[in-house]
């Protein structure tokens, strides 16, 4: 089996997303397609970063992931393939592939130009269709990535300075929202072990979002009355401001991109 | 062949689907997923009931059908693994399985607490990727479900008080809407089998929603003018309330749990 | 592999996709079935013919493409299964098959009457599950169409007059949007051809749109700053009005059914 996951920004409202999976099943009709999302905001690499972070590693070995969010298509931004230790992924040179890079262990990346792994025809504005559809589904079929293209070094790829936070001079911890899920949890760049920064007592700590303070980390929802606000460590490993049943999203009117930073309290 | 479908309030925008689906495929590359709906309101479980009842019987004998609409996700309430003759049903023990209940031949239920068939590392929030998704896969690789946990009494199972309408005192019958669907018709819970009470002649009924008053029962759209408002048995075998290539949920400004009443007509 | 493709109005909140997809495998366990788009605005046959236009080629020999946008559905209409050289079309005879007509080589259509391959117990509503589904289901198991009912010239089918632009007597190109995508271009239903009309130099056209005009014809997005219209050739063959990292329909507030003509700058 060959599974191929799609990762993109085109919605469901188009053809589209159908039309890439057309070229996949005509070049393997074998292909395993599955969908990770198509609702990442327009060309908004920072949250498909975070959104195939949480994603990949649950594929089995050998799947292809596919990311088409993709602002420069048209232009002559390079698109990489690039092999980890378990899976290959396939995108745009845009630094959509950043939290990725950071946890995998990436073993070879490509500079994808053999023109002969394209569709025939090509477009300037679907890159989608013409060109992501077609790799994926060749090397589907079995072909090295090493084919596609020159090899560039692993270093070499584009990285989104945003997916890491950091201790400011002050101490405390400065990081950013990266994705605001369905539920309205606001997902940020802090993961458990930046908050290791402030010792063993996380009961402590205090985040700090649009003026306003949460005390503590809880472990689930119920820790906390309904319609509360509340921090946790998420599913996928970072810290998530939420709202017990309700949005945290409208709760703190908060969006990617808005600033977090977690403190001390005063004893 | 074993067909998964899952049903959800997880939304598109995410990757939490596509993680289900990795998960399920990693354990049984050869399970076949159907998504039902992952649009459900968030944490609506009479819709999901609703929405369940509309799918599940579509689908080939020996289908597993999952629902992870689960309000209480990382509390101690107990998921359900019910047989009946045709399926397999996996959900929260909170009601969601209320109208399958209602009408399918429960064989077994389980409460699923055997951890060695959930994913090794448990988060408190995402259960549909750590607990629903493994479950479902080891299921359709053919293990029974017994070997899940202790059995159940079916009876046990929540029930939902509001998937049956009533006879109200003055002999009307009063029902709720329990679904709104794409096109703004207001499903509720009122069936066929309910309107017999009031006697072969259907055409002497009138329907109550919000102050307003709908005439007789039409059997299609097409048997009132365009923009009209009707009343007919919908394709799950309820009443529906409809605008003719319009939206009633607009023309009535109304939603689900809003009341219905039927009564006939003063002759 | 037999491929079938869904096109639909139904929307992803209620089961109505998944039930049609439980019908089809019940029928036939092996077939493919592949989403186009489920986000037709509701009952929007112009829409619809272009979005089936822009996918079906793209899929391998003998995929069955369904399309189920039908205002129409409990009426008399008659549904049609059109076989072309490549591909097997089942659609409503609305016109929602015009834009395919157009290109694609119909070498025979019929009438879909034959009640042995419907759902033996029929709604009047959702004809999708009922009809469609199962007549796709059996077409998959490699029955020819002719089994379906009597065969009707391919000329008698539906066809919508809004498919192609015209020229004025002014000498200018007329057309309409057709279709608004996911990120808010405007697709017109003028193509390159048209567009030869004028000549060689393309670059002397403008392209006029709710009082306002955009000047020459770009290849990429990249050709124009942040944020500026512009007009292209769009992955379709159609003349898209766009904004650069933006939405052409924010900025000209145009929808679907909207005028645009295009004329020559006076020199």
């Amino acid at each position: 089996m060959c599974i191929i996951t799609l990762l993109t920004d085109f919605g469901l409202a188009d053809a589209y997303v159908g039309v890439m999976k057309g070229v996949i099943l005509t070049i393997n009709p074998k292909a395993r397609i599955v969908d990770i999302s198509h609702q990442v905001k327009p060309q908004n690499i920072l949250q498909a970063s975070y959104i195939l972070k949480t994603a990949y590693s649950y594929f089995p070995e050998q799947s292809i992931h596919v990311v088409v969010v993709d602002p420069g298509v048209g232009t002559d931004r390079s698109i990489i393939a690039l092999k980890t230790n378990r899976h290959v992924f396939l995108a745009p040179d845009n630094g959509v592939l950043s939290m990725v890079m950071h946890e995998a262990h990436p073993e070879l990346a490509v500079n994808v130009t053999e023109k002969q792994y394209f569709l025939k025809t090509m477009s300037h504005t679907f890159h989608g269709r013409d060109i992501f559809a077609p790799v994926a589904a060749y090397l589907s079929t079995g072909i090295p990535i090493d084919v596609l293209g020159e090899s560039i070094p692993c270093d070499n790829i584009k990285k989104l300075p945003q997916i890491s936070c950091h201790i400011a001079e002050t101490g405390n911890i400065h990081g950013t929202i990266i994705h605001v899920d369905h539920f309205g949890n606001l997902i940020t760049n802090i993961d458990y072990q930046a908050l290791n920064y402030f010792g063993e007592n996380k009961q402590q700590l205090q985040t700090h979002i649009n003026g306003q303070c949460i005390k503590g980390i809880s472990a689930c929802y119920e820790q906390v009355p309904m319609h509360h606000p509340l921090v946790l460590i998420g599913s996928s490993g970072y810290l998530e401001i939420s709202v017990h049943q309700g949005s945290a999203k409208q709760y703190f009117h908060a969006g990617i991109h808005d600033p977090v930073f977690i403190d001390r309290m005063v004893s």
